[in-house]
């Protein structure tokens, strides 16, 4: 009896419509980094449990795709372990190897790892699939694709402007409107000091990051319940709350966060990279968004967050400066700077704006029609011609109905179909018909790679 | 105590210069697969353990990586048959999922799964890594990746031509000098008849697969040893061992086979094949090996192998047609033809003849030395325009010593470094130093751009 077949949960196959719209993503992704001096690097899908547990929280431990040892896997484990019969207690026992949960905590593992063998500052990008044993749901997938670019090793805010300058360049090939929202995490940090709370930065992080989602009032109601009091919510609510330009938020900053040695910094950096922007001619929409905080609290500077001005979707684009990620493997004083593309994100704005093109690199331009063996010996070395002039074109594999052939051309979204019998034979001449728009002409060879290339 | 980092044995991380290096080879096979119509599908890590159990044989099974359930994974299991503490009974009911092993039986399931969304003839390639929980040793790993092209749904021996083109479309890219071998299991089974040993296939392609290896006295005591007769064997040797050109043996078998059907059917597809070859100016070398057999059963028509003729290390390409592969998941007559590029042995086949090129597309053009703000700035504009011209160029990201910069673009293997300094502001003009000549000279931004785009 034959399977039903079917694939885990949480986890997609990709026709090829859908793989060729991912790899067009992935490939003007790739070739930007490449433009600004990134350089691809690829780590293993497995990585030690040891890399990887405690890094991401208890509950990312729990997220964590484990691998069951290969052979014996129970005879290493004491017989009073297993009578216990405790899940969490047998894991590391029959278990030593994870999925990759993120590119992050093996990328701080690589640059350990081959410190020797890498050039710092290091400017490296990263797209592989990660896995998490999440709760599948809507847009959230067990399995899905990281597209990370980072440099470690250099402090200087160059880095900061070049990233944004990937963005931009990003979007622009992608032809997708979007903002790019900026922020410093020493500006919170100012923002906690100057209202005597530096012990709660992260309880006001984690606060003002839900803004977006349930409103001001509600945030406030969150610091307000973590021990902040309304007095001390009265300086920090017009900071993050402020509609006017850029430079007016630095201005107000600057006079608000002028006992704050730190905040005056983040204040300085941000007002650094603008110039900067400006200096580099960024036409990116960049905008100042001093309730940005971003989750994560690896991040030590800048703060990025790029939206859609097409689709409400949330962050398609983001990342931050790390100062201290690599020395939880022994390497310190390493500050790094990275974003990261949602390719997914990013597919479903491309659907939503009807903006996928037509990706000529990995599709067929040129079908022959197969009328038997007689003509199709004739149009072997014609389909050499034509591939050798670059252009992707197949011959139908047998002699079948009309009918059928067309139909296969026209699910494979072939534009142009070529037919050759009796007659085109004898002049040399080839029948070429336009898919989309129905128009048919005779024509040589040279004629027809002409056309096609255009 | 920070840890010292380590991957899993058997696994591998990539260095840009590695990844550079293997994105040449994946890009090159598939630019080639698209110019024949070949188009891009993906699948999932993990597949459902019901998937691919029983498809490798019980050692293949042995060498899944298999995913522990999440969650509570030890409360499904009844008390009695965790009391009894064996792995193998256990593992089914800790672990549903596992990693794939190859790209075969994905594909099968693939394609029965999704056989109303996909257009027959199915031509599809897929490259991705497979993971296997082998013994590591030299040259084997247990991530690797596979790159696959097949067409399914069509047994039209034109199909075989395309592949045969395709490789020598990809080698012909590579610059690599190649053979490829061809033979067809139907001959093989058309041997077995003649000899009165059907019900011996299996161990006659077995033995004679490994002829490269052994040699044909061990070969044919291999047979002796399965029961074969001296006086079949007499019959076999001959044929398996003729050195004659291509159009002498495939007179050798019309005469031996004459009395086997399905011989002949084999010296038949064999000989179109050949006269494909001739039309479509293939100028790839095309040997008819009659002792190539291949190991894995699924075959039935054509096998073909590709050995370099530069470097001694096994088969790099393989594959064959199938008449079955997939009514293991319930789609019955179905039959397809597909090979395999192996592309950790191409790596290692262009590292020792020294055939990896300088690819552009991935590597930084040209570094601009920083030093300073001042110049920094003044370089930002002149860095946007080189990168509209397509040109992957880098400023250094902070002032430092010449020496330290310098040798930043050495490592990185940089062909061009730019320098601006006071004189080259005030005359508008950059000093461009030629890395590997050493050549230094003056020029304007346009002429810059010009240069580097040769």
């Amino acid at each position: 009896m034959a399977q039903k077949p079917s694939i885990p949960k949480g986890t997609r196959d990709f026709i090829p419509k859908e793989t060729i719209r991912r790899n067009y993503i992935f490939d003007t992704i790739k070739s930007v980094f490449n433009l600004f001096g990134y350089q691809p690097i690829e780590t293993p899908a497995m990585e030690n449990l040891s890399t990887l547990m405690g890094k991401y929280g208890d509950e990312g431990d729990k997220l964590l795709f484990k691998i069951l040892n290969s052979g014996d896997f129970v005879s290493k484990v004491q017989d009073d372990v297993w009578q216990d019969k405790n899940a969490s207690k047998l894991t590391t026992k029959i278990s030593e190897k994870g999925l990759r949960y993120d590119l992050t905590v093996p990328f701080a593992r690589f640059v350990v790892q081959h410190q020797n063998d890498i050039t710092f500052p290091f400017k490296r990008y990263q797209i592989q699939p990660v896995w998490r044993a999440d709760r599948p749901q809507k847009g959230r997938y067990r399995e899905f694709f990281q597209c990370d670019v980072d440099v470690v090793g250099s402090n200087s805010l160059f880095n900061e402007l070049e990233l944004i300058q990937i963005v931009e360049e990003v979007y622009k090939r992608l032809d997708l409107d979007v903002t790019l929202k900026i922020n410093n995490r020493k500006i919170l940090a100012g923002i906690a000091e100057v209202i005597g709370h530096e012990d709660k930065l992260v309880d006001i992080t984690v606060a003002i990051d839900k803004l977006d989602k349930i409103g001001i009032d509600s945030v406030m109601q969150e610091l307000l319940s973590k021990g902040l009091t309304e007095s001390e919510i009265s300086i920090l609510k017009p900071i993050i709350t402020h509609q006017g330009s850029t430079k007016e938020k630095i201005e107000l900053l600057q006079d608000q966060l002028k006992t704050s040695e730190i905040g005056i910094k983040g204040v300085d950096e941000i007002k650094l990279v603008f110039d900067y922007i400006e200096s580099a001619k960024v036409e990116l929409k960049v905008e100042l968004d001093l309730s940005l905080a971003r989750g994560l609290n690896y991040y030590t500077g800048a703060i990025f967050e790029v939206v859609s001005n097409e689709m409400q979707i949330g962050s398609i684009t983001g990342g931050g400066r790390y100062d201290d990620l690599t020395s939880i493997f022994g390497l310190k004083d390493v500050s790094g700077v990275g974003i990261s593309f949602g390719a997914d994100r990013i597919y479903d704005v491309l659907t939503h704006t009807n903006k996928f093109p037509v990706y000529k690199k990995e599709q067929t331009q040129l079908m022959f029609v197969n009328f038997g063996e007689q003509e199709s010996l004739f149009i072997l070395p014609l389909l050499k011609q034509i591939r050798a002039a670059g252009i992707n074109a197949e011959l139908y594999s047998k002699s079948a109905k009309m009918k059928k052939q067309f139909s296969y051309a026209n699910q494979k979204m072939i534009p142009f179909v070529a037919i050759i019998g009796d007659e085109e034979i004898n002049t040399n001449t080839i029948q070429l018909k336009n898919m989309e728009s129905g128009e048919q002409e005779k024509l040589s060879i040279e004629k027809l790679i002409e056309k096609i290339a255009e």
